[in-house]
């Protein structure tokens, strides 16, 4: 095992971990070298449990053994610095934490993927990387079978997404559409039946679209950015659109995450008797 | 309207801003002064429909008048900063932003808002402001019709709770029970018919428990904290023990916002049909 103590923020054995919190930065250096992080003890195991290749370990002095488990064997060194030196480096106190930098994996062609779905979640144009790794875990653990993203949905690789999934990204497969227009009419030609979530007007109840399903059906439920939802073009391609009823005069729309775990849950159930 | 121009951040009349994210002096500073923030033009003006004193207003001068109709005759004084001032009054990039701080009202006893209550949301020990405000902004789109706090759940009138529930904290009515231990027999004393959510073993799907209440039940859902869930104590007391019915073998449960989204959407629905 290869343990490797450093002292120097700048030491470039270090460059996959700077400032973990600048955004714009992250975004460029884990794109363009392929890499993506994992934070935690369970996140980090559940990366190398799902088959990703780590690149490298940081710890802090005290925690240095934390990870032997997963060190051992991985063929990744594992670097120790002291507390001040992971606080300049990462930009957060790293205190009790842990990293690891893995490779990404190529993402499957989208046909490999949704041959084999019965339920997805198609996510539009979301920006915020915690909603993203939020619904992650709502669609994994409700039973939904995979996560397609349009062009410009959020990384569920970004650490903040890693994190909220506690690791689901890893396990839920995840495609992304490279034709944005075309992309409900392609999911549609795949076989999916496309209900639309939306708190607009003209659409059916949640929970009545879901009982109406040909039992048989492939349902991939489409969900909108946070402030403005699914664009019009979406909207207009889907087959059906429908909305979670509202009670109160002065809120009129859940927000993102919840509206997914809702529509999930129902989208498992289908609308069915209780079980 | 009384427009006070405002240089110096360490200017007396500006005490309620400071340091907005520093929540240990925050969580003091406001429950000291009976005061809570509400940041946005939105919700500043939801607090102050719902009946809220405004104790003064801030904004940063290319958004001076932003507030006018709300600053009008609410007899507060609006300060007028720049956005250096702003900053390091605040201790954050106020931009676009707007400030109010509001006077607390005392709350209602429980009993008070108990007695017409049909559905409540009872939370025990949630410490994280997000998932607070998340949870009202759920339950009070979903038409739960008020919300049970423990001693120790987290404040919802802190400024992340304020900001996230959309302001739906100011108008879904909430109680802080004084007793933790007892909370439970008291809740069922006025009639609730008390359902845990718990992904633990021993507990019945949620929609099968809905569908089996009594049509005029009054219920109760009682959810736990983010990281252990509900205490022994809570559990035991609990009329019912409920789950979310999880498909994955990774995902042990929902994260506690998107649980009660989905709970408080069957508990509108009481597991019935299509609607």
């Amino acid at each position: 095992m290869d343990v490797i103590r450093v002292d120097d923020p700048a030491d470039p054995r270090l460059a996959d971990y700077t400032r973990l919190r600048d955004v714009n930065l992250r975004r460029h250096l884990e794109v363009e070298h392929g890499l993506f992080m994992a934070e935690g003890d369970k996140v980090i195991r559940r990366a190398a449990t799902a088959g990703y290749i780590p690149r490298s370990f940081l710890l802090t002095e005290r925690r240095a053994r934390a990870l032997d488990d997963v060190v051992a064997g991985s063929g990744a060194p594992l670097y120790v610095v002291d507390e001040e030196t992971a606080e300049r480096l990462v930009g957060f106190d790293l205190h009790r934490g842990a990293l690891a930098a893995f490779h990404r994996k190529p993402l499957p062609a989208p046909a490999e993927v949704l041959e084999g779905a019965r339920s997805i979640v198609v996510l539009e144009d979301l920006v915020d990387h915690t909603n993203v790794g939020a619904i992650f875990r709502s669609a994994a653990g409700l039973g939904v079978d995979a996560v397609v993203l349009a062009p410009r949905c959020a990384d569920p690789l970004y650490r903040r997404s890693v994190k909220v999934s506690m690791g689901s990204v890893f396990t839920l497969p995840h495609v992304r559409l490279d034709d944005w227009y075309g992309g409900p009419d392609a999911l549609r030609g795949a076989g999916f039946h496309l209900m639309a979530l939306t708190p607009g007007r003209n659409s059916v109840p949640l929970r009545r679209a879901m009982a109406e399903l040909d039992p048989g059906a492939k349902v991939g439920l489409m969900l909108g950015s946070e402030g403005d939802g699914l664009s019009p073009r979406w909207l207009e391609r889907a087959d059906a659109r429908v909305h979670i009823p509202m009670a109160a005069r002065d809120v009129d729309s859940l927000n993102v995450t919840a509206a997914a775990a809702v529509a999930c849950y129902e989208l498992t159930l289908r609308g069915g008797q209780p079980r």
